[in-house]
């Protein structure tokens, strides 16, 4: 059986997912819906799919399952809409800004038996997946902290900022998601500061550009997340995880591994400086973790209820900063 | 002008600072007193000193500075005495585990004139004078975020835990220091968490073995230190400055640069696994600094308000695990 | 124009030049040729090809070009038939074993003026690209010296052995070419050591598995090769190239970055071990810089030339070897 | 027991060889001869010595050991006359240029039974020491390769150049000792290839600047030895031994180990770029072992024997460059 996919949302990140889609064996790319015909036309030309609606895609008998890749103020609306029509749904993070919305976004999906799955694309990158798969084996011990440090090489718009939810909400929240995937317990209490130092215009708009945020589990595992949105020398995404038989850490990545010496010193070139670059390998993976699910039947992970305990940290963290506080989960709404 | 040193305490520290001493062509041990007579017999032997009383030493004609290695608890009033008596004092840290006591000691300092150093060897490791350089000379741009990691190899035995004044006090202190000496702003909040992972008689004991802490200063840099008491693979002691123009690390040090690989991998050695090793040119550094300055006239740092710095910075962190809240550093009193 | 390809040879790495043509936006593949039949049948059903016989695809109109992936016996003779029926050739290394007969083949190229391509496939590898790149660049001067590490995993199979011509024509070979092309100028001289070390069936069979070669240019310009047929830690590829302002080096590839430390030191996991996953990315930029040239009417490198001489100076190797001397590239016939 | 020394020839390198005497609690530096009065004079001072003649100190009844570090074409002689007079020698490299004349000295040493050893410091480097330690716990199995790359800063001055013997009696010596001591195997042949690239004076004064070197043992393992006069990126001394098991490899030497990542890139610090600064503990260890030897009554290593053949080597190296072949040892002398 071959998975056959709609996607939803023609932009920057519907083209990675529609290659990703393309480019796996048991999938494909059958149908592109996009509020600009342009984009939609474009993308559906070069991989073969039909331009359709998003109401045709709803009802269309050969498309299984959808990629939403739309603004995220669409997300919650076309899961439930996709799930009453039995299809499959990949959704790119988040699912909601707002806790409440998503809660009942998931409900439905509940209700309906469909079957959800959030892009949370890091956990399938295959450092991280190492990470993991070192932590699994035992080969660090028991997990007692994981040490995230993630920063963007420089700040979005700020049109982008003033609509993203907020750093926490919109970047914060994949560290949010790695440090749950890696503690091995869920965090039970959050506290973050926050500091506008790279742009002040970001602070006008309501947000932060650099934060930390601490985390606890029941069992006193810690996580600590570092964010800055610029890092001159790159996409700087490293992830530690200390155990009681040791650490395992995952370096930064580069497109090319030179090195060259003169007086100066020792030169390697900066990271990889795009998180499509960075993360190629983990969004084919994350499509091909999709269709394999599918094909077989499988759970599919990150799930919705992934995507709403990232959030409800990414919440937690928001209010620590405002009321100078230890925030325990449990106040989430 | 040769300094002429007497050397209070002859345990393990003692030792390091007496070879640190001895090997300083601008500096001489004369003196050394110790509790136990043949701990400091020995000692005076290796480096042709005399044994000598504490009393004697204050009162010695040929004795200019001391150094302070005696337990914590006696520290203020070994400074306030040999203040009043015109030496120079280079005091191991802490000056005390009591902010008010800290307080009224150097007030004493202020008073006689006397000349005070702190010990916080870390602000003379090469690599981490390398990283501050590089920061002072610009080449990260305006500092945003200090991030340190650091771990003990494993926990001290438990009666010394016990005397320690806590994590915070005894291990997180050096990092407040050197957060503090990487900022450029001083902290003005702390948030922290403590839990207790590596040995439940450690929480019996009312401390903490695994603690996160965050700084912030008035201008929105942020600093994190990430402590544990146990890393199996040695001591791990990183140090990373994030500015608006890049990044300046210092990486951890190993006795030798080798690498073996075979079909398991590419193996190399832990790291040194004791502060003597990793920080013996610390040490020696340390004590340069303390005798150049004495014959230079010049300031001596860290000073005793340095010492002072901190450890309110560690009472925050304290009072944060305990009130589950930021603390203002101006609380502290 | 989409360049229409016919394969020849269904093998290994005729599917690995499958997956790249069909892979390239301006390529496409149309006709695959294999003596087993089911090779053939099974690599065309993958890309949507048609199986067709090595001559009707020396006939097809619809081929423009053709890859050669036979065994090497059949290079030269295969090379000659498609140059006469004016098709495009890229031919895996080596043209020949046998330098006259190479220089034969590429007599009838000249003559039909076809155009042809040989398979080094480590010039396309990005980092050794990248290395070219800084030297090209003037990063480290005039170049005085290439050291190339070059091992791989294990030795081939016996029969394999055999039919290779001995390592310097079959492994060093690519070798050769590299120091060829970062050395700036043509080596004019060859010194080299042989050895059996890994398993003396090797030795019974007329070859080495361990050896060295220097190459030294007119302008005294030297190249050092180290290769050997087992290395348990992977595929060690490296290359440096010191020049009169510094050095430029390519560092070995892993599958996964990370590094698990613990009381055994440091492990990181061993190289990629099978050269195509190690050139993957190579394999994909030869073809996509054969079809760009065919395009755009530019020229084909590594061209016939380069072929030959690599051939010469392994032929000036294994002379070297056996006659225990310098050998001058100018005695080869 | 602790051994007094004789310190010939207060240079640059003598200055090192009597800090290591006096720095080691078994040694004492009781005379100093130089033929330039204040600098025996100065060195003497430092360290609490006498100023001496030769003469002098052959006759003292209270040395026991000479450390000669006088102009090489008096090594030979001195270690004879201080061999005649029962005093122990270490004597800096080469005993001589001349491999005859090393010979006839040996001779002198193995007849009056006394007790010499060579200064190959990097034997005991504490990195390439743990090289050979992998090698002798079986942690790379059955040796097979040594590449050694060794690289100077900067060449000598011509006239040190003139009277240097030629690089590879010079400078070569030392990685043909190194290689020697990990092939664990006596080399019997020798290729080497040698240019004029850094500075064509040392052409005209009859030397190279840029050499490699093959060396093979009758079991067929080899080595190979990559040297030049200039590394513009500091003194590069790299070593891998590769055996049937794996690889052992020593990285190089910086004084700080920072990075700084901005958007040109990580930086490093360059190496360390004089072996007196690269090889401090490998005098200091040198020295301590020559003094552990003396007072134990055990072996010294290197030995007379070791330079012969380090020297031989070289000696076969050269003749391999002008006659333009591979050299058998046996061939020299």
């Amino acid at each position: 059986m071959v998975v056959r996919f709609g996607l939803l949302g023609a932009g920057r990140i519907g083209k990675v997912h529609a290659q990703a889609v393309s480019g796996n064996p048991g999938a494909r790319l059958v149908a592109v819906a996009d509020a600009v015909a342009p984009a939609a036309e474009a993308l559906a030309a070069d991989y073969g799919a039909e331009v359709r609606t998003v109401e045709a895609i709803a009802e269309a008998p050969d498309v299984d399952a959808v990629v939403i890749c739309t603004p995220t103020d669409t997300h919650a609306e076309l899961i439930e809409a996709f799930a009453r029509k039995g299809k499959a749904v990949f959704c790119e993070k988040p699912v909601d800004l707002d806790v409440a919305r998503v809660r009942a976004c998931l409900k439905v999906v509940e209700e309906t038996g469909a079957r959800l799955m959030v892009g949370f694309n890091r956990r399938f990158d295959p450092h991280f997946r190492a990470v993991r798969a070192a932590v699994d084996e035992g080969r660090v011990g028991k997990v007692e902290m994981v040490n995230i440090t993630s920063r963007d090489p420089g700040a979005p718009p700020l049109d982008y900022v003033r609509r993203s939810g907020g750093i926490f909400r919109d970047m914060t929240i994949h560290d949010l998601d790695m440090a749950r995937w890696l503690l091995g317990e869920e965090p039970v209490a959050v506290a973050a500061f926050g500091s506008v130092l790279t742009d002040p215009e970001i602070g006008r708009a309501g947000d932060f550009d650099s934060v930390n945020v601490l985390l606890e589990t029941a069992g006193g595992r810690q996580a600590v997340i570092s964010n800055s949105r610029r890092a001159t020398y790159g996409y700087d995404q490293r992830i530690e995880v200390l155990g009681s038989g040791g650490m395992v850490a995952a370096e930064n990545q580069r497109e090319v591994s030179i090195e060259v010496a003169t007086g100066a010193g020792f030169l390697r070139p900066p990271l990889l400086d795009f998180f499509m670059n960075r993360y190629t390998a983990a969004y084919a993976a994350e499509i091909a973790s999709f269709v394999a699910a599918l094909r077989e039947g499988t759970p599919l992970a990150p799930s919705g209820q992934d995507g709403l305990a990232a959030l409800v940290l990414a919440e937690a963290a928001v209010r620590s900063v405002t009321e100078g506080r230890r925030v325990e989960v449990s106040e989430i709404g």
